[in-house]
């Protein structure tokens, strides 16, 4: 039985996205920026889109600008908002957890001269508050957290965290990488103090090549990318019509959905967590699973390295990743779990199942089975 | 009869591009990022593409780089070499008729202190590519002139300018805009000097959101976007399969029907220009038609504002574009329009129609029969 459990790199489209994006390929393919009736037609749907997203994040429609995904949103936060902020300063927050998209931006201003403090985190990948607070300085224009760590699963107390960054200072932006929360758990920056929020796509069985940027209204940002000036002069390029209207459709199923999903999430994850857990020397990295965002868990097997594993288990049909594939890009170590402090061996043989709504019990059950079987064959492999 | 000739703005996506989009969304949906075989069968996707379009730009396929469109392509081309050459000087050469995409993100440039350097154009809208060797200077870092123009169809003699430039100073980069040239005309990098071009997938009925930055092995760039670092570290996201795979078929189908697709189009161009042009007072403006790219005619007649003329035509399907919709979007005038010397009622009467190779002579001949009742109707509604 095949079962995919990669959902956190990426989702199979959901059929009914995958129908819209067909009907704006092909029939209704206009260029928004047309002044006639088949750019209008076209234009009508990013409108849509940015209604349907805006309802779930309960914020206003015009806050909702289109990228071509969850990196280009990150990106643009951090590069964004330093470039309109310059003047007033040039220190970033970041916690030690952040993705790629968020970590290596960060480097590259830090390569150009801006100033960068990295926030640590507990064992279980927490960022405190506090400890956020306390580095924020008068010339801090930038703080990056992300909602839900992409490895481990660890929520992070977001809103809480915006709350003492703009009461230590009031014009730090805030900026939250919920490109693993979205559809998942509640996102809400409209009712928070967020400023800056991205999401993706392809991670809640959207097109990929999508995503977008929330920006609380008087938020200073510069735009990344410039041109022919479409959304609002902030984000330039043809809008990708077809994608944004997958993206639209996906988001409002993540949120329909949302509730009965993370339940039934939280239901097989515990499965696995219970099954997986009792083998010998099994252990789980990162929060206690019933704190863990639902789709995600994170497993080593001591003795057994992450990538022989992963292929033993995708010879069953049964696919994982290996760390976190779409940060590693199949090179390097894992950031966060060197962060929450695991030693080598935890860190080399860990791997992570991701779930979505789709998955199933038998699914599980087939997963737990193999491990039950692979893990101390591929020991004995390991010691001769 | 329904006739779109707007295909300089946006075309409709090719059934079989369509296909394999559709098929990559929910059957081959894996992250090339991850390890497993799901991964590794979207990854072969990816390199098929780059294969194809290597293949016709007479390339190697490490030279290109996917990005969500033509104007994050230009803008990385721009922003991408500024970064990397910044201490080896901070002068730019572009065009006075460069597409926005270019035209912006030079402007931003100047804003943060680099010199921009616009070099004018004769009243058919040439670039001398004199004007452009004689503009640069040691400190040049970047030469940026379009292929073909978007507005008008002038074909820039890119390559011609690319030789004069390495002469004049071999360390600056060239820069070609070729998003209304490729599958259009021959784009040849890999035969000439030029070290970096753009392209955009929408333009050649592939799917909106995607594009490509060809790289000349050794050209100097750092990326526009960071992060898990996919495509070799220089452009970081998870790659948009689906895309990529409609962008890599939509490139192969339009190559292997340039030459007829172009036949077709300068006749039907020529039947355009010789019915419309037959109109008390038209004037077609630009290039000779003979000369011209393919696929756009530029149009004026005087006393009928542009808007007007297009949704009375637009009341008869008949599609057309005021000035350039992807880069005006619906706001201020035609940069080319007034480069190359056009009086006011030129420009404010300007209507673009743009063709592929699925436009008809019977298309055509109804839009003549069109403007033939609308002009002069429409004056006669202009002067009361």
């Amino acid at each position: 039985m095949e079962a995919y459990f990669d959902n956190a790199a990426t989702t199979r489209v959901y059929p009914e996205v995958q129908e819209i994006v067909d009907r704006m390929m092909t029939k209704e393919f206009g260029n928004p920026s047309s002044l006639h009736r088949i750019g209008i037609e076209a234009e009508r749907y990013v409108k849509e889109a940015q209604v349907a997203i805006a309802r779930i994040l309960k914020a206003d429609p015009k806050e909702i600008y289109f990228t071509s995904g969850g990196t280009e949103s990150d990106n643009w936060a951090l590069f964004g908002t330093a470039r309109a902020a310059r003047r007033r300063g040039k220190h970033i927050v970041i916690s030690a957890v952040e993705h790629a998209a968020v970590a290596s931006p960060a480097g590259a201003l830090e390569d150009m001269g801006w100033e960068v403090t990295r926030v640590g985190v507990d064992s279980e990948g927490y960022v405190d508050p506090q400890a956020v607070a306390d580095a924020v300085r008068e010339d801090t224009i930038l703080v990056s957290v992300m909602a839900v760590n992409n490895e481990i699963g660890t929520v992070e107390p977001v809103e809480e965290i915006a709350e003492l960054v703009k009461k230590k200072n009031p014009e730090t932006v805030m900026h939250v990488d919920a490109i693993q929360a979205f559809g998942k758990i509640p996102v809400r920056p409209g009712r928070s103090k967020i400023d800056l929020l991205s999401v993706s796509g392809h991670k809640i069985h959207g097109p990929k090549g999508t995503g977008f940027l929330y920006i609380k209204e008087g938020t200073k940002i510069a735009p990344l990318i410039f041109g022919g000036g479409q959304q609002n002069n902030m984000r330039s390029g043809t809008d990708n019509v077809p994608g944004i209207a997958g993206l639209g459709l996906a988001s409002q199923m993540a949120a329909d959905a949302m509730e009965e999903n993370a339940r039934k999430m939280n239901r097989l994850r515990g499965l696995l967590a219970e099954g997986a857990g009792s083998i010998d020397g099994a252990a789980i990295n990162g929060p206690k699973v019933q704190d863990a965002a639902p789709h995600i868990v994170n497993l080593s097997f001591p003795g057994i390295r992450s990538e022989v594993l992963l292929h033993a288990l995708e010879d069953r049909e049964i696919y994982v990743s290996a760390g976190s594939a779409c940060s590693s890009h199949r090179h390097g170590g894992s950031a966060t779990l060197s962060a929450i402090g695991l030693p080598p061996e935890r860190i080399d043989s860990a791997v992570r199942f991701s779930f979505c709504g789709q998955n199933t019990e038998e699914q599980v059950r087939c997963a737990i089975g193999a491990l039950k079987e692979l893990v101390p064959q591929l020991r004995r492999f390991t010691r001769r």
